[in-house]
């Protein structure tokens, strides 16, 4: 009798954020996988019982890593197992939730897929600012700005990163933002575009800094965050707050 | 003593999407209004004794619509109630949510707002495909194609739609897809971009139509569907499924 895998969104940081079928899922299985990222919290809402296996430990090369993950989820699913991958915000955005699907049909063992509140829609919530805005900001993009080699991809649509009429959203884009701006920049977007930095977006500790494309980067680099951090640039995010002051901005966040 | 009133999120359609915080304030709720588009199952989840008020009742003019939740919203505040605004998908996303707040706001109510998992993440967990992959598809960009008047608005950035490189996904987009579609292909799309459309994701009657931006508008006007849709082109929607045949597809959606 083969398992079931199901890769379920843990949503961005706050457990009260899982669905609640995230939740159902999680009490039904016999091991979790989980992710750097995920909060002891929603790790600790696991059956008591249930085997709880840290994946995506640093110091495995990235390729490794995954492949070592997939061949894990499969044996699991093989042995019988009923496994829940938690992965952080919602596993079908920049994740590998294809290479795992796909291993896991090749073998016949069922899979369920179970969406999260992505990152960015946590610290939306948090900030209380639309991603979007009638006429000012009618596209939202979501990109990573870090290549394999973790340095700024050189061949993204840039023309499309610059329009003044869309909202961005990076995530993972906190080591390359200084390149990333600088790049933008060249190219052309408006140096007053208004630009966020949320670090553990939806937490307790949530820290927001609030500037402009050209004024943002120095500010990351000096607060240094070292929790995960999503960038949020365009027109939308001129908020009366950050507007007047960063505090203020701040202070609502918290 | 003022009420606060919630903007909450009620997901994709699918009632065990909504997050442990929307049921919590879901059940503590005096007042909740709804939008047209909330499944009655999901308002049943709200306590019994709690008034329940629809909203976005068609014949209206949109913008008196508007006008009119936001007053509502505000005197409930006013009166001290706990109100919820639920709303479909996510509140933040193609909504009006911001002059909501600021309305708010502006008479001292306090005002949460709870995140909901968007249309298109139920959709893509319900259809196990990623939104995104390495290499193939590193934006994402989510679009409503239809203006004020409901036609396709003229002043959109086609290249950033047109980018090989990007997943669309296109929010309340079936009334304009012939005329979304031919505007693409004007602008140099590769007219075997894969393009599926989704009818009442992660509900028990979701529909899939799969093809590509070419052939898709065609099957959906033969379709004529009646529910809420997603239309999602982009290299990262070929499935192995869409290759060989729709049924398929459709099949594994159910």
């Amino acid at each position: 009798q083969k398992g079931v895998v199901a890769l379920v969104g843990a949503g961005p940081g706050d457990p009260e954020l899982l669905t609640l079928k995230a939740l159902r899922f999680l009490q039904e299985a016999d091991v979790v996988l989980y992710d750097d990222l995920v909060s002891p919290r929603i790790v600790a809402m696991a059956r008591r019982d249930a085997e709880k296996i840290p994946v995506g430990k640093r110091g495995y090369r990235p390729s490794c890593r995954q492949d070592h993950i997939t061949a894990q989820l499969v044996a699991l699913g093989l042995a019988g197992k009923k496994v829940v991958r938690l992965k952080g915000g919602d596993p079908m955005i920049f994740g590998r939730a294809n290479e795992e699907i796909a291993a896991l049909r090749a073998v016949g063992v069922r899979v369920e897929v179970v969406p999260g509140i992505t990152a960015a829609l946590g610290a939306a919530a948090s900030l209380q600012m639309s991603l979007t805005e009638r006429d000012k900001a009618r596209r939202l993009q979501f990109i990573t700005a870090h290549a394999h080699d973790g340095s700024l991809p050189d061949d993204m649509d840039w023309r499309a990163l610059c329009d003044p009429r869309a909202s961005s959203i990076v995530y993972m884009g906190v080591k390359t933002l200084q390149a990333l701006a600088s790049r933008l920049l060249a190219e052309g977007i408006d140096p007053t575009t208004p630009a966020l930095l949320i670090e553990r977006a939806t937490q307790r500790d949530e820290r927001v800094l609030a500037g402009t494309i050209e004024s943002l980067p120095p500010l990351v680099a000096a607060a240094a965050p070292d929790g995960p951090c999503l960038v949020f640039i365009g027109a939308a995010f001129a908020s009366p707050e950050t507007e007047t002051s960063k505090d203020s901005v701040i202070e609502a966040a918290l």
